[in-house]
């Protein structure tokens, strides 16, 4: 060993203690007749003193220093005079004997501080430096401290920790596939998972009735700001259970989280069915650490000669507390806001509930006093709220409204970062029409079941069967998603079918499955968390980067280390394939 | 749920409970009167019983049941009459009221047995089915027990569990790389980790201090029965340790182990340097569980006159215990079982020391009586004892000596499979010479350190350099190996130098290494074990493959969802690739 404390251990309770230590110079602090010098590891910072009692070699080496330079240092712990308060190790300073530079470092490209100098491109390619940074470094432990919290609750309840295969075979449906050529299997080609679904359907009908992996998954897509080519999930199945018993057994185990992770109690874990959250929310996963509701004003404002209103299939209303004294600037800024493609409104009209009682709209001309507080009412505004209304085609016009819904709760000051309001949303449409490709896509996955009681509207009206699927959404972050089973052959068959499959494509991706159900397949649910977003809301991070050692940028690249880069033709050629770049445009 | 209770939990005590059951049917015997169903799931199995109480309805549906088919029943818990105590279960069981089959199975390919006629490669296929078994399933139980283990270990000891990336960059240096084309960054290519190596160091020089994770790694190479494409290790890595600190902390991971998982206390851990290995047990990896030691006689034996013998550059022998009374056939089965190519020995002389006293040898011509006797002191033989001896290249009649060793330590029953004997090997070559391209290789991988005090022969005499490794050894097979590491860049440069590498391959491969301990490293060290290989040993299995849920066979595929397999030409051409296949010869 290096050292026989490290930087975070000592206390007053050491004084006179021969120690050593190790760890990098965090700064060197010249007052003349004193030089202290913190020295910093994984664990804290401990001041060394150089002062006219120190021997006369060591105190020759301080020259040679500088920061980021990794130290031996032998010494007596003592108290110090001018105690710092702010760490644990302020009590105490090592009176240095010796002296030992284990490494040198060049000057770093930034400061190794909680606030760095460092861009985030230059922090990316020197990660290792940034690594050394403790916001950096606590998400990582946070992270660690999550999986095990998992683990421990999982264990706990009977689950079996299972590794599912990473190189598996290449489905069409869902997202692009990262493929890997096999070697031994010239012109074939395995997979990386998108997630283990298959496997652990397989698990539960093999009867290891609970099971779960904290697992790297993979998806070759365009990559956004919170989204990586390989990411991290919590990945979990069982037998025997309907939806109420996942969703408790789940709720217990991010209650557990929270609890043995951030000591917070999460009281509430209540089910919004997908058409409620759609119809209040604006959004399958709604943010309830407020109110704002959207109402459907459509009956009340109709039929009074707006032309825009009357023409519309739907107006909805949110109710802004206490910005009846917005601007014509705000109001302006917030239209521009609706406006913008992303958004995609067309318009924005206000009812200001004046602090006198009066009422003030966008759209006097066509309303009358009586009609604006018939409005108020519906939307339960008070005097001093703001009224926001948008109209047009309904699902558009909802999802507008729940991102102004969110842009006002963030204005308002109503998203606090450290009040966490978990929900599960429920009862999701089974399929998805796809306007483009003129078919129907799983809104979950394949596998997912119809609600029995929907199972007759497949034949009938397939777009409103609804599934047996739900989300963990947490402060309007999708957390977790996952459903009930189908576990019927014939019905899986059907399913396929619905979704444009021939028997023979069905029978050639997931035969396996198939044939598996034909052997006794057991009642079976499941689940997966992000778990890269879940660290990364409870670390309070914006971006799941922030909770990832080495993540990659938005091509892709690691910058780091370089990657992807080309591969040797030899490597090419053993593996049956050859380049194929298309001309630059 | 689907039931009230598992198959495993109802006791005596349980008497009189009206209970749900849910599980697959074991088997069912119609003894007339009465009907027994052997109702199985992961956690045991429960008797149901129709007698002539049962309801009409229930008693009906007996007609349509068969193995493996899942059933829901329910039904009051009484206590036989004719208890079985070789299940916890054995004394109640349950008359059925209600009876619901969940699942019909198919005649399954092969019986859910412990001992299953199934083939292997049926097995494979049907893996999920053979995942049904006891003894297959409590092996995957053991694993995540093991895992289990592992983690409450090293959190105990302050390691950090860190994931590392799974799409990296391929480097030419060791086996085959899995590589990963990339759609967004075209001609380009990840590779898959065959260890997260470069990033646990990367991790340290961040000053994580203590850092591991259970983790997939791959590698391309040709299969064995104990090789699988991807695999998993327990990687770990130090900061600020010596060997001696490593080595101590890896063998209280052990011990915690095998305490923990099968409540064995093993209670020593020696040294042996590589050399001695060699020497005495003509391997690297000694299985210690017996001695039968190999000594060099070729001192005694030289200069009487047996040509082969005083050519040979080596003249070694082991000791048989008992074995004198071997039969003239037993010795030439021996003689070809070490002329086959695998062993590749020229032949085999024996010494037998007779129980009377006397000794007679297949040399008898070249040795009297006397020379015999001593030679026989020499390796410590008993009357009763065989003494076998081959000659030739030192190297290579150590590694054939050492095989014979463990065939004779087979055929003497001295390699109880629960009996476990562990040690370090240490003191390995730094370098390997390979004749074939004329270059060292890093017998470890590049980034071992040297021993300080050989660090000057790297230039005189570089095959004669120590490294500070090790491997864990345990009943002969190497469980972990692992080694101090260079955090010098000019070393590391100086190592890459002596590998073949020009300055620029270097820079391009490891660039970002070397440039990470120009920031300040710290001196550190790690070790990786081979999970699969301790699971199998902890499950007493031969290979690999049997603990592990999908495996892949020595092709390389699953056979059961027939993997790898040919991919759409979208996806090559969105991958820009194209199939470049050799004709079959």
């Amino acid at each position: 060993m290096y050292r026989t404390h490290t930087c975070g251990e000592l206390r007053i309770e050491n004084i006179t203690n021969e120690v050593t230590l190790a760890g990098w110079v965090q700064r060197i602090r010249d007052l003349g007749a004193m030089t202290f010098i913190d020295l910093r590891d994984r664990y804290g910072i401990t001041q060394l003193v150089v002062d006219e009692n120190t021997p006369e070699l060591v105190a020759k080496q301080l020259d040679e220093l500088g920061r980021e330079f990794v130290l031996q240092a032998k010494g007596m712990v003592r108290e110090r005079s001018s105690k710092n308060k702010n760490i644990p190790t302020g009590e105490i300073e090592i009176a240095l004997t010796e002296l030992k530079v284990l490494s040198p470092s060049d000057v770093p490209p930034f400061t190794i501080q909680d606030d760095t100098d460092g861009g985030d491109e230059l922090r990316m390619k020197y990660r290792y430096l940034d690594l050394r940074r403790s916001p950096v470094r606590d998400n990582l432990v946070l992270r660690a401290r999550m999986a095990h919290a998992v683990r421990s609750y999982l264990n706990s309840k009977d689950f079996i920790e299972t590794e599912t295969p990473v190189l598996i075979k290449s489905t069409p449906e869902g997202a692009r596939d990262f493929v890997v050529p096999s070697r031994m299997n010239p012109g074939e080609f395995y997979a990386l998972p998108q997630s283990p679904q298959t496997f652990k359907q397989l698990l539960m009908v093999a009867g290891f009735d609970r099971y779960y992996q904290i697992v790297k998954c993979f998806r070759d897509e365009d990559l956004r700001a919170d989204r990586q080519p390989e990411f991290t999930q919590i990945d979990c199945e069982m037998s025997f259970v309907e939806q109420k018993d996942v969703l408790e057994m789940f709720e217990g185990l991010t209650r557990h989280m929270f609890k043995e992770v951030l000591n917070v109690e999460v009281t509430e874990f209540p089910w919004m069915p997908y058409s409620e959250a759609m119809e209040k929310y604006g959004s399958d996963k709604p943010d309830t650490r407020f109110g704002m509701q959207i109402s459907d004003i459509s009956e009340s404002v109709k039929g009074k000669g707006f032309g825009v209103f009357d023409s519309a299939e739907y107006i909805g209303a949110i109710c802004a507390t206490g910005c009846s004294e917005y601007t014509r600037k705000q109001l302006d800024s917030l239209t521009d806001w609706v406006k913008r493609p992303q958004i995609g409104g067309k318009g924005l009209a206000y009812i200001k509930c004046n602090t006198d009682g009066s009422l003030k709209s966008s759209v006097d001309k066509f309303y009358t006093e009586e009609d604006l507080k018939k409005i108020a009412e519906q939307v339960s505004a008070q005097a001093g709220d703001l009224i926001l209304v948008m109209s047009g085609e309904k699902d558009k016009t909802l999802v507008a409204l729940g991102s102004l819904r969110l842009e006002m709760g963030s204005q308002l000051g109503l998203r606090d970062k450290n009040t966490f309001k978990p929900l599960w949303v429920v009862d999701f449409p089974l399929l998805e029409w796809d306007e483009e490709t003129k078919r129907f896509y799983a809104m979950h996955h394949p596998f997912t079941s119809p609600k029995p009681e929907d199972i007759a509207l497949l034949d009938t009206d397939p777009g409103k069967v609804r599934a047996n699927a739900y989300d963990l959404v947490i402060n309007g972050v999708e957390i977790g998603g996952g459903s009930v089973r189908i576990y019927n052959p014939e019905l899986q068959a059907k399913m396929f079918d619905k979704l444009g499959f021939t028997t023979e494509q069905a029978q050639a991706q997931f035969g396996f499955l198939m044939n598996a159900f034909k052997f006794g397949a057991p009642p079976h649910a499941g689940i997966a968390f992000g778990f890269d977003r879940l660290v990364s809301m409870f670390a309070g991070e914006e971006t799941i980067r922030d909770v990832i050692a080495f993540p990659k940028n938005n091509s892709g690249r690691d910058v780091m280390i370089d990657s992807p880069s080309e591969i040797a033709n030899e490597q090419l050629e053993e593996l049956n394939i050859k380049l194929d770049l298309k001309e630059k445009k």
